[in-house]
């Protein structure tokens, strides 16, 4: 059993590096291979929510769209919860590299994702990526480290 | 299996519940029975994360030393997955009431939780709340609604 949920924790943390090496490589398709087709998205950019892998899909086009080769996004601090069927991760993002026409930027955003096992392969169902907000002023703040 | 699954869902749900009920009493014992001593918090405010039940209680403190009772707490499109000890849920929840000295407020937000059965009590060992950003500008939208 401890030995069963160490090899479902490696698959977790597996699919969690796939889908980084595909933003890495601006890969869409290796990207949307991490999603469930009905992943619900609370993503940094609005709406509330997106709904759906297409609309998943878009937002990944959008943001690669911002960028210069190459891109960079790593993870920090990933923690993974693991229980048969079923397993949420968070850790700290940072996307870093230069727009087009403009500067380089980098970001350090919170991730949170929920996964499922379904037909034995984990995939993305939920995830939630934020930075905090200075409630006060209405600022978001983009310039927090870890 | 079918019916434990449903028992353990349930069971979740009944922890979401108790947890809403005591934000509205703004009964900070009943919110923090909610919370694993080791939560790792990414919430609305700065910083980055609130690591431990200690840091959670202080943030919720500040929450409820900003509002006129009674404050007001709903969750809608609640989605819960199940898998033995681990489970996640999404959910928008509204926090409204009026501010001390000030108008009323009321806000959307994005809630996901990580939760653990842990000595056969589910317990949020991690939890995301926030806001969509529009990263151009870096204002935090504050009033959106799903």
């Amino acid at each position: 059993m401890a030995t069963q949920r160490a090899d479902e924790e490696g698959d977790v943390r597996r699919r969690i590096e796939q889908l980084i090496d595909g933003i890495r490589a601006m890969d869409l398709d290796r990207v949307m291979a991490s999603y469930a087709t009905d992943v619900v998205s609370f993503d940094v950019e609005p709406p509330l929510e997106h709904v759906g892998a297409e609309a998943k899909r878009k937002n990944w086009v959008k943001v690669f769209s911002m960028y210069e080769r190459p891109l960079d996004y790593e993870i920090r601090d990933l923690s993974v919860a693991v229980g048969a069927d079923v397993a949420f991760a968070r850790g700290f993002v940072r996307i870093s590299g230069r727009l087009k026409d403009g500067p380089r930027t980098s970001h350090w955003l919170r991730s949170t994702l929920g996964l499922r096992r379904i037909d034995g392969r984990w995939l993305i169902v939920h995830d939630q990526v934020s930075v905090p907000v200075d409630v006060a002023s209405g600022q978001a703040l983009l310039n927090l480290e870890p």
